[in-house]
């Protein structure tokens, strides 16, 4: 069943053996017409490259793992579909792992893609994530990893992130120049460097607009940051201070609980207290009020952290210096009706 | 670098080199402390075991590769965290393609994981698909296909689905039993068996009541059956049939789009027009109003689908003969505001 070589397949669609060996293993100077051919017919003839062993000659896997800390939705599953596009259209396969913003089990599937010799690795870290021996490690292995989203400064490589702080910032600001005075802040868990960035954009904006600053006013939303952390908030915020005029939001997900628990107990919105988002998840705008919010552009997030990964693995194929790269995508303000003043 | 042993590694941690390698292995019998334990440990030490020469021996990867039609969205997104809540639990890790519903790309990505030597395949097929050659050339070469929600009766392989037919039946149903009289549907397009199973229950329901099918309130959503479709179809039906009652939609996506348009045109839902959607996304509680829908369980699919998979792929290692099975999950009506009569 095995006995095709890459020669019949050649003769067969009259191309050269090389393009055959190319187009079996991906490499993208081939078209994908010509490779969906030379495949098609390779699958017609029964042949059946030994893969794994072309990887022990190429040491090469053509796959690239990638990591995300929450469950496959909203804004990860834009990212992913970057991701997705982008490995595609480089000829890369793509395993996902969820670490359900567990340390133990990101540290696990790290260990699991280098034994699995991916090319290389896309990581936005979980919220428990504070040591980073495990990324360090597969760095130092040559597997390069590309950190996205939830990203840690000290790791030396490659970021795709947006500005939280500032996006934090503009957004309030924004608030504060609508005349809204007392604006609370639901915040994301301690660990995650945008969920703090966010929070240090809110209190900067608060200072640099002489309103001082009230802890009580920050609610944590230590689930998941999700829909069911905003509703339960909301319900405390209200309790706590009935006279709040707005919230700022650490996710659209977050503000939208925060919608639903007011337009349940009839609290209106945004005539009683505004609400801003973040991220521009698309039913923001399906919502109502509809939702102002962050534009955080996961699909480009993405595509940018796989593209720039991808380069990388070749870089260090062809031992040419790997230089890091920061990559800040800029947001902005999407201005809806959860924030406008009658 | 690698010279560390098996035997280092089992004497560090004072357990037996099978339990190490049978964890490095992924083994199911070895409990997932362990397993991190050992995993931490050779990777302390530095021990790279060439997964890809084990494969050579074993002649498994411990993957499953993933094909679904559209983007990471929605629906899918709750089947993916099935799929790889299921995968992590039996020690899989899990390769995902997306065909964007194009026939000609699962074909090829078919091929791609059965190069990649992937010890099965769970697939939703793309809208074009038609031909099945791909997938009976992947059972034929003992690699293990389930299919789940979009699948192909004619394939002979396991599959996990939900009875479409019989819940777009008893939705159309509900809404004549509560009254609505011309009721229009927003179908898939006419490919996909699940398309054409909910438009066929839609039919049935009517006939069974008496009530005439009329072709011209059936509208095809042929984008990605997705918001767009709504809301632009929504603008068609209101030209043609400013009497329509109620419309029974053939996904939530599209549902959400037409009560945005419905509320953009000051249209009253479920006032002048019902609207019924289809899967229950989280989002359907969110809008106002909130949606009547049916339950489609995206998460017991895709749990189920890879864990029938993982059982053929041991039976097949095994050589013990593999029953394919026919799971159809229930479905039921979940009533909220969207089709209230006041």
């Amino acid at each position: 069943m095995n006995d095709t070589k890459l020669i019949d397949i050649a003769s067969a669609l009259g191309i050269s053996v090389t393009t055959v060996s190319k187009a079996l293993k991906g490499y993208t100077d081939i078209s994908k017409t010509t490779r969906a051919k030379v495949i098609e017919m390779a699958d017609k003839m029964n042949y059946m490259p030994n893969s794994v062993a072309v990887n022990l000659r190429t040491n090469e896997t053509k796959t690239i793992g990638v990591i995300i800390p929450a469950t496959v939705h909203h804004f990860f599953s834009s990212v992913l579909n970057g991701i997705l596009e982008e490995a595609e259209k480089r000829g890369y396969l793509v395993i996902i792992l969820q670490s359900s913003e567990k340390y133990e089990l990101e540290k696990k599937q790290v260990a699991l893609l280098l034994q699995k010799r991916v090319d290389g690795i896309l990581m936005s870290l979980s919220n428990e994530t504070d040591d980073f021996f495990h990324i360090n490690e597969a760095i130092r292995k040559n597997t390069p990893v590309v950190l996205f989203d939830k990203i840690a400064k000290r790791v030396d490589c490659s970021k795709v992130v947006i500005n939280d702080m500032k996006a934090a910032y503009d957004a309030v600001t924004y608030l504060i120049e609508k005349g809204f005075k007392k604006i609370a802040h639901f915040r994301g868990s301690y660990v995650p460097q945008n969920s703090i960035d966010r929070f240090l954009g809110y209190k900067k904006a608060l200072e640099d607009h002489n309103i001082k600053y009230d802890p009580s006013l920050v609610y944590v939303c230590d689930h998941n940051t999700d829909f069911e952390d905003g509703y339960e908030n909301a319900e405390k915020l209200m309790t706590d201070h009935n006279d709040v005029d707005a919230v700022f939001a650490v996710t659209d997900l977050v503000a939208i609980g925060i919608i639903k628990y007011f337009n349940d107990k009839k609290i209106k919105t945004p005539e009683q207290v505004a609400v801003f988002g973040f991220s521009n998840w698309f039913m923001s705008t399906v919502i109502s009020p509809k939702l102002t919010t962050i534009d955080q552009p996961g699909y480009d997030i993405g595509y940018r952290a796989a593209s720039i990964l991808i380069d990388e693995i070749a870089q260090i194929k062809e031992h040419i210096p790997v230089v890091h790269q920061i990559v800040e995508l800029p947001t902005h303000i999407i201005e809806r009706e959860s924030t406008q003043r009658l």
